[in-house]
């Protein structure tokens, strides 16, 4: 067999893994081929690539990045682009395809796959929101930078008596807020599903400082706004993918915290840090099981399909059900973190 | 409401974010009053116990160990102590009793239950070796740690052109060898399930150094056993509580891989430390959602359950279930590793 | 003997470490009671303070912050309160006291010191600016967080193509943007000490892109500054203490080497995160060396004395001496970081 | 120019960034051409070698171990050695060589030096026993993982209420022990330079107990050894390089403390982790600075030198010099930890 593979997408820890089991599998077990396409989707559409052997793929298992290199591309490129892609595959000879991507990634998978092309997709994202599968590798090391970042900041707002607003990442959905701020026992944890209101939100401090406490940490998800009208907010706009743009809910809060509690207020912004360098343990396991089994799929001919975790078994899904809804944080995991807003 | 907890057996990153939950959820939500029993079972027995309120669990979420103290009871001092359990139960006015423990703690726990006392279970093993759910806290810390190790040991390994046989905790399960073993790349995973074919590990070890490879890392769980009659071993009895002692087969396999390849082999147990210190987000959080369903639990009377984790979801289940069988590792997830002995 | 102690200025990885050990060596060894002021400067002005034994340092030598508080003092609030810690110096029966903290706690230090009061300072800077010592604690420790996000941060940069700007700590000094970008292979490190040509920065960078790389890290130190008119250049003011504002000088290059070089160019703000939490082993043992030795100090009457590093070995430095110039970044080991722009 | 690099004896953290540094310092700026020897010595008796570019030297500053190779050579292989060296350099027409490695290797390189040939020598060692210099690297990454191994056990001692005896790095001389012990506050510290005297020892570790505490945690040097008579002890021999073998003191010790003191005490010996993996910044930055200024001695024709740091700065002192005399713990510095026995 000839499998292709390519990353597409944000960095995120684990995608060498993926890439590794992948090449492991298909051509250590199987005595398969595998071809890497160069920056994701651009690479499928112009063909570039290189052949991956078991030594392309030493080393790299605990390597943040990929090595294949990523790239964003819009929807209507690759729209135009899935006959370029099936030539390019049929020029390949590749019997089978394996994008490991995100949301976009996964809808470009499906359109590919609804045009008869062999796909198999492995879903990514730091941010934990496909619905479809019960986690994605990325998030654990997400969370756990930013839970690292928590406990050193907790140490600090206490000494410098603050209140700390620690932008975590998530645009739609506030996973890792909600996890890194239950690790850290954030004081408050503010995430996109629910508009915060900031009168709450003032309450809920101001009380710990009532209360003689010195300090509090909010954690709060880039995507989270205000309930309209609860405080002035400038939003990001949209970018040429028609991404949302950073809004800087952080900076625009600690002003607006620092005025109504007349406390010292500073934004962190954790940033980038949260999506780069090497994957936990529980990523780099999740990472190679995904990659081994979109090999074992290929092999059974279950294209349309995705990887997934249900319980502790990996799974597959049809594309379809992966790109259906966002999976978001549900009231009753919200309330587990004693930060209900 | 008024509810006791304990924490009984080996050390387990999280026993603390457990007791922290138990008190936020218990005193800081429903207005209960807590007691926390020292040194596990012994507390319990004799009824040494102390007050806990909010200002006694703060500043204790990451931090490793427990503050109630642990002690190991023998079943038989335990099946003797339930009428005194009673007694203390009724004198300190308690509605519900919180054990946080292992098998054999959760063993304990459905004796007690049988007996009528008010018990919720909660599960801890670094093993990962309990059946009725998905995760315990602990397992994920544990195998961050031995990767970590790993991580560090195969440059040292390559440098030395040696053989490392490192030694993980697991006495009766593979877990922690499994996962780290895939996390760090090792070369040959070895598991108490399976009995291993010296001869085997041999051939694999040295293809590796046949195909021109200059070391090797053999993960090994200190349970694990040779296949009868394939290797001389000791093994190392069993302790007073009824518990198989240590029986070095880290030790005993360098010796005979090193006189069977003619490579520098060298036994590597990294011991206690994967037991102790502060866990993981991941453990932080699953402990956390298991202290507040156990409040929860008893709240709402359903006793002679345990805490547990489905996919995403905490759900109870009866104790009686927990301790039926051990959650071995399976054939396919074995497969998964690719180092199939 | 009776002596005080007090941390003052920002948060510090191995305040904790000072305290416990100032703690040990008296009260431990030398029979010695020991106090601790409240909030700095603060709590000597007001005579707030509490008594440390051996029990209240217990379990502090590898956390965070400081358990007797910190805050900022303007210079001439200390110059009139001379005569107040006088007294409260004399009604407390203090044969010494030990102020931690960086230049302006060392300034003032030399203010009381001066006023005839028995003062043995301990430095303490992150920054690492202090001429008389050969090193600080918390200068490593926020090496360390900054190089650990860095080392993260260049596999983001590689897979996403892209320039990013990482700012760390460093008003008036560079040398934790030297130690974290040489630690870390940064591409260009921008320090406050020589004001930057954004040409010769952009002809750097744009270099590499030439060469064929696809993506470049520069980090910069907070303190630095264009060289005048090399780029449009907002500065951030003073604030009440008369320090300089954060001028958000990554934000602003972003924005000019997008604009010159054509290639997305992101700013990465470390923030508070390099100067709390859990310090390092090399500062735990400075700290803990230099609390030992400022009790030596007192102990033999060596006052208006500050504890310095040369070499291997801890000394005692004239306070004067001290503070009388800051420890720049010199050429020569500017050089060393193959990124002299 | 041109130069031969080469790396010998055990692993140590920041071998890489020696090797890149050096290419970086001659190739990237001199023009210079540099070849490195494989496996140490080996290499270059038997001109085993490769041409290192500054593509070969991508990506390795932070991975532990050495691209190079590493071997351990007996002194009179060497000694027979030096005409075949001489031969090769001239052969591969090589201006300096510069062998980086620990007493051992700086022996030979002084034995090179007294015989012409053009050296410049690199100390290596974690055990920072090389008196001509005030640190190597490699040490700061063996005390950081034996810190932090520290922290987690004490938490598992303190839940179990054991004595560990945590047997470190350090065959001559107990720098590792001092300070992982001083920044994990260990209850004692056990080095080679002073046999320990078992009675003492169990009074210290008695007397905690007897004030109510439920652990203690010893740290041993490998090669520290009971005073004469004090308690029955095994030797390890010596191996055929004329080293002294593990004696397993941790262990001897263990059953000794426990039998004396009637509590569990148990053995964990850290092993070969200490010395492998990705250096720590302070490291990173110190081997950087070694490589560049080796090549700097090369090219100004200070031959039969070896780098060095002095307080902060990096300087040049003769191999002779270097090898004269090991640098031991010193009373004074053993009296800091608190921990004198």
């Amino acid at each position: 067999m000839r499998i292709g593979v390519l990353t597409s997408g944000g960095d995120c820890p684990g995608l060498n893994a993926v890439i590794r089991s992948v090449v492991h599998r298909a051509v250590g077990d199987h005595g398969d081929e595998v071809v890497g396409f160069h920056d994701g989707w651009r690479g499928l559409l112009e063909g570039d690539h290189r052949p991956l052997d078991l030594d392309a793929v030493a080393h790299i298992l605990a390597a943040g990045g990929t090595i294949l290199g990523s790239s964003r591309v819009r929807p209507e490129q690759l729209r135009d682009g899935v006959e370029r892609a099936r030539e390019h595959l049929a020029r390949l000879r590749l019997d089978a395809v394996i994008p490991i991507g995100g949301e976009g990634t996964l809808k470009a998978a499906r359109l590919l796959s609804d045009a008869g092309l062999p796909v198999v997709g492995v879903p990514k994202t730091i941010d934990n929101d496909i619905a479809a599968t019960d986690a994605t590798f990325g998030f654990d090391t997400a969370v756990g930078v930013a839970t690292e970042a928590l406990d050193r900041l907790k140490t600090t707002a206490e000494s410098h008596q603050r209140v700390l607003i620690v932008e975590v990442m998530g645009r739609h959905t506030g996973w890792i807020a909600l996890h890194a701020g239950m690790a850290a026992g954030a004081h408050a944890i503010v995430v996109p599903e629910r508009p915060f209101d900031v009168d709450e939100l003032t309450a809920v401090v101001g009380k710990r400082f009532e209360a003689g406490k010195r300090f509090a940490i909010v954690v709060v998800a880039e995507g989270a706004k205000p309930r309209e009208g609860s405080m002035p907010f400038e939003t990001g706009g949209t970018d040429v993918y028609g991404h949302e743009r950073f809004a800087g809910v952080a900076r625009q809060l600690a002003v607006e915290l620092e005025r109504r509690l007349g406390k010292e207020a500073r934004p962190v912004i954790l940033g980038h840090v949260q999506r780069g360098g090497t994957p936990t343990a529980y990523d780099r396991v999740l990472a190679t099981r995904f990659g081994r089994h979109a090999v074992e799929a290929a092999h059974r001919g279950e294209f349309g399909m995705m990887t997934a975790l249900r319980g502790t078994e990996i799974t597959l899904v049809p594309l379809a059900e992966a790109v259906a809804r966002l999976k978001t944080v549900p009231d009753e995991r919200y309330a587990e973190s004693e930060c209900v807003l």
